[in-house]
C-alpha cells in the first residue's frame, strides 16, 4: 500500500516561485488530491529539484543554436546538427547513442519578395512556405482576391479567383494552449491546392502567428497530384493589415511576387537516439522525444532546440542516478518534423516490432514556456493510477489533466499503434509570436521556465520507468 | 487678474481614463498648483476634449502610411509624400498651404547581407546605416573585433583593429524619456570614422534599439573628409548576442559582409507648411512641427507619421474655431529630418528674417506614446507665467516640467537663434522597440494615446497663440 500526503503549501509556494497560477483542476476541482510519496516519488522530487538548480538544458540549447543554428531538414546544416547531437549525447555519457537514417524531402528557400504595385506602391515582407515552388523568373503580377479563411476560399466560385493571387486573411488568436494555430493552419497547408483548383496563380496568406512584428511566418504547405502547383508564401501581419487598409480605399489591388524556392528531391537525415538502459526491464521503453530539425529563418531555439534540451537534460539526470530505473529511458531526437513528421513516422515504422515494448511516449515541441498540466492517453481503467503515479509533479507547478493526450507531433501516430502517450502541456501564450520566424532565437527562452520543463520531464520519465501500472489497452486509436 | 482654480478631481479622473499615472511634479511636488481657468483656457479645454473624441489624427497617419508608406528623403516616395501633404492640408481647409524647396542628400539602401563564416556558419540579420557606402562587389571577409562602446573603440590601439570589422556592442537601455538612445547613438553616427581611422575595413554595430526582435535598426551615420569611407551596418540584437555566445567559445570570428548602398548626390525635397492665420497678430507665429520624411524599412508610422498627424490634427481644430486666436499657428512638416535635420536647418535659414516673430516652436517626433509633461525653454523670468498659461493641460495628463526644453530635432537650433521652444514629452518606453526598423508600422499606434497627443498640442498651440506673456530673451543659447 502506498503512502499518501495532501497537497502541501510547498506546492503552492513552488508554483508561486515559478510564476505559475494554480489551475482550477489542480486546486479547486480536485481538493481531494493526494500525492504519491513512495520512495520512487521522493527520488523523482529530488531529480526535479536538481533540474531546477541546473543549467544543463540551457547550455544544450545555447550550444545547438550557437554552434549549429538553423538546420532545415535535408541541408548540410541538418547533418551538422546530427553530428552535434551524436557528439553531445556521447560526451554526456548515455549508455547508448546511435542514429537511424531517415529519407527526408529537401527544399531550398531561395529568395522571396513581394510588393503591392497598385493602387499604392508598397513593399511587403513575405517568406516562402515550405515546399513551395518558385514563381516564373519574371515573377507574377496579378490582382489579389481576399478570403477570410480557407473555408471561405473553398466555398468561393472559381470566377472570382481565376488568374488572381489568393490572399487568405485568417487571424490567429492567442491562446495558452496554442489552439488558435489549429484553426488557421489549414489555410497554410491546404490553401495552395484549393486556390489552384479554382485557377489562382499564387497564394499569399496572412502569417499564422499572434505577434505584430513585421516578419512572415513560414511553415509547411502541400500540393496534390493533378492540381497545378502554384507558389505559396506568407506575409507579415502588419502587411496583411496594410492591404486591408488599402482595400477600404480601392478593391483593385495588384501584387507583384517573386520567389526562387525549389524542391530538391530526397536527402538522408537521421533520428538521433540516446538511452539510459533500464536496470530490470531494459527492453521496455519510456520514450521522451523532441525534433532536431528546425526552420531556417531563426536559429531554431524554441522550435525545437528547447525540446531537445529539455528531454536530453531530463534523461541525463536519470543517467547520473546511482540506481537506474527499471525501464529504459530513450531520448529520440527526430529528423524532419517540420516538413511532415518524417522522423516520427520513420521511427514508428523502423520500430514496429518493438512498439509493444514502448511503455509510454511523450514529445516536447512547444517552446520553453512552463508546463502547467500533464494529460495522458492510457487505458481508461488505468488513468487515475497513472495520474497518481506522477502526482508529485503537482509540487512543481504541473496539474493533473485529462486522458485525451496526443503526445506531441512525432508521437501522434503512437496511440493509433497502441502505444500510450502523455502530453506535458506548456504555456504557449507567446509561442506563436516567435515560432517559424527569424525571431525564433535563444533570447526568447527563459532559463527558469526551461528548467521547470526539465523538472517535469524527469519526474514523468522516472516515474513511468518505475511504474507497475498496466497502461494498455487504449480506449481507441487516435 | 486671471481666475484660478485648484487641481480638480477631474484631472485625476482624466489621467486615469488615459491610463496615465499622476507624476510627482504634477501632484506630489506641486500641491499648490492652480489652474488657469480664463476664457482662453476654457476654450483650450474644449478643444482638447474635441481632440480626445476625434479620429482625425489616426485617419491622417493611416492615410500617409497606407497611401504613401516609406518615404526616404530624396526618393520618388518623398515627393509623393510632399504631394500627399499638400493635397491633404489643402482639403482640410487651412488658410494657407505652401511648400519650400530644400536640397537633401539622396541615398539608396540597396541590398545588405552578412554572415559569420567561422568558427560557426550562421547568417545574420543586418541593415545598412544611412549614408553608408557599399562593400566591394565581392564583399568583405574579415575577422571581427568587439568593443563595448564608441568610447572603448576610441581608446583602442590601431593594432587591434587594422584589417578587421569593428563590432560595437553597446546595449541601449529602455527609459521612458528615451535617454538610452542618446548614450548609444554616437557609436552609430561616429563609429565608422573612428574605426576607419584605425584601419578597420567595415563596422557592424549592435542595433541601438531596446527590443529583442531579429530586426536591425537603421539610422544616419557620417563620414569625414580625409578618413577612408568604410561600409557601416547594424545587426539585430539577437545576432549581437549570438556573436557574444560565439566569442565565449572562440575569440576568432570571421564575418562576411555584402552591401550595395550608394550615395546619389543631392535631390530636391520640400518643407510643407500650413497656417491658421492669426486674427490680431497674424505675423507672429506659433510653430508646431513634425517631419514628413521617414526611413525606408517600415511605413514611417511612429517616426514620424504620428507627429505629422498630431500637429496637423491640432491645427485643424484651431482652424475650425469660429474665432481664430491672435497669432498665426503654423504647421511645418519638415523635409529630410532623418538624414541630418536638413529641413529644420533649411527652415531656420529661409525664415531667418522672420525668426524674431516666432513666438514659440515645438516638434512632435517621438512616436504616439502619451504626453506626460511639458517643458519650456523661455526667459527664466517668464517661465512660471508660461507654465500657468498652459496649466489646463494638467487636466489631460500633462505635468508642468522644466525650463530646459530642446523643442525637438527640427527646432533644436531655434533656441540658439533666440526663439523660445517647448517640448511636449511623450512616454517613449517602447519607442526604440520599433523606430528605424521594419516594425515601424501603423499597428504600433494606439489611437487613444494619439488623440491625447492632439489634445495636448491643441491646448499648447491655442494658449501660446493667445498668450500675452513676453517669452524672451532666453537665458542662453542651446
Amino acid at each position: 500500500m502506498k503512502n499518501y500526503t495532501h497537497v502541501s503549501l510547498t506546492a503552492l509556494f513552488t508554483m508561486a516561485l515559478l510564476g505559475c497560477q494554480p489551475t482550477s483542476s489542480s486546486v479547486q476541482k480536485k481538493p481531494e488530491l493526494v500525492i504519491n510519496n513512495s520512495q520512487d516519488a521522493i527520488i523523482s522530487q529530488q531529480l526535479a529539484q536538481k533540474a531546477l538548480n541546473s543549467n544543463v538544458a540551457y547550455d544544450i540549447v545555447e550550444s545547438l543554436t550557437v554552434e549549429v543554428g538553423p538546420r532545415l531538414a535535408g541541408t548540410d546544416k541538418d547533418i551538422m546538427a546530427v553530428d552535434w547531437a551524436m557528439e553531445k549525447l556521447w560526451l554526456m555519457g548515455f549508455d547508448k547513442v546511435y542514429k537511424e537514417s531517415v529519407q527526408v524531402p529537401a527544399w531550398s528557400r531561395g529568395h522571396a519578395s513581394a510588393s503591392i504595385i497598385a493602387p499604392y506602391d508598397q513593399p511587403l515582407v513575405i517568406t516562402a512556405l515550405g515546399g513551395s515552388v518558385a514563381t516564373p523568373i519574371k515573377g507574377i503580377q496579378a490582382p489579389i482576391v481576399r478570403f477570410e479563411s480557407l473555408e471561405e476560399l473553398t466555398l468561393a466560385s472559381p470566377g472570382r479567383i481565376e488568374g488572381k493571387i489568393v490572399f487568405i486573411d485568417h487571424k490567429t488568436e492567442r491562446h495558452k494552449d496554442g489552439n488558435g494555430y489549429g484553426v488557421t493552419v489549414g489555410g497554410r497547408s491546404k490553401g495552395a491546392v484549393e486556390a489552384a483548383k479554382k485557377g489562382a496563380v499564387a497564394i499569399v496568406i496572412r502569417s499564422i502567428g499572434t505577434n505584430h512584428d513585421r516578419m512572415a511566418h513560414t511553415g509547411m504547405m502541400r500540393y496534390e497530384e493533378d492540381v497545378p502547383k502554384i507558389p505559396a508564401a506568407a506575409m507579415s501581419i502588419p502587411d496583411a493589415e496594410l492591404i486591408n487598409d488599402m482595400l477600404k480605399r480601392d478593391p483593385n489591388i495588384v501584387m507583384s511576387l517573386n520567389m526562387t524556392s525549389e524542391n530538391l528531391g530526397i536527402a538522408t537525415s537521421y533520428n538521433v537516439i540516446a538511452e539510459v538502459t533500464g536496470s530490470s526491464k531494459p527492453d521496455e521503453i519510456v520514450l521522451i522525444g523532441a525534433h532536431l530539425d528546425s526552420w531556417d529563418e531563426g536559429t531554431g531555439a524554441i522550435d525545437d532546440g528547447a525540446g531537445v534540451a529539455i528531454v536530453t537534460a531530463a534523461a541525463k539526470l536519470i543517467q547520473d542516478l546511482p540506481q537506474k530505473p527499471a525501464r529504459t529511458v530513450r531520448v529520440v531526437l527526430y529528423a524532419a518534423e517540420e516538413v511532415g513528421l518524417v522522423g516520427g513516422k520513420a521511427y514508428a515504422a523502423q520500430h514496429a516490432d518493438e512498439l509493444d515494448k514502448h511503455y509510454i511516449a511523450a514529445e516536447s515541441d512547444f517552446g520553453a514556456g512552463p508546463i502547467y498540466q500533464i494529460d495522458f492517453n492510457v487505458a481508461p481503467s488505468s488513468f487515475s493510477q497513472a495520474q497518481h503515479q506522477v502526482s508529485a509533479m503537482t509540487l512543481f507547478g504541473v496539474a493533473l489533466g485529462t486522458n485525451d493526450a496526443s503526445g506531441g507531433p512525432d508521437v501522434s501516430m503512437m496511440p493509433g499503434l497502441g502505444v500510450p502517450v502523455a502530453s506535458l502541456k506548456q504555456d504557449g501564450t507567446d509561442y506563436f509570436d516567435y515560432h517559424h520566424t527569424p525571431n525564433d532565437t535563444l533570447d526568447k527562452i527563459d532559463p527558469k521556465a526551461l528548467a521547470q520543463n526539465v523538472a517535469a520531464y524527469v519526474q514523468f520519465a522516472y516515474m513511468m520507468a518505475q511504474s507497475e501500472i498496466d497502461l494498455r489497452p487504449l480506449a481507441s486509436s487516435k
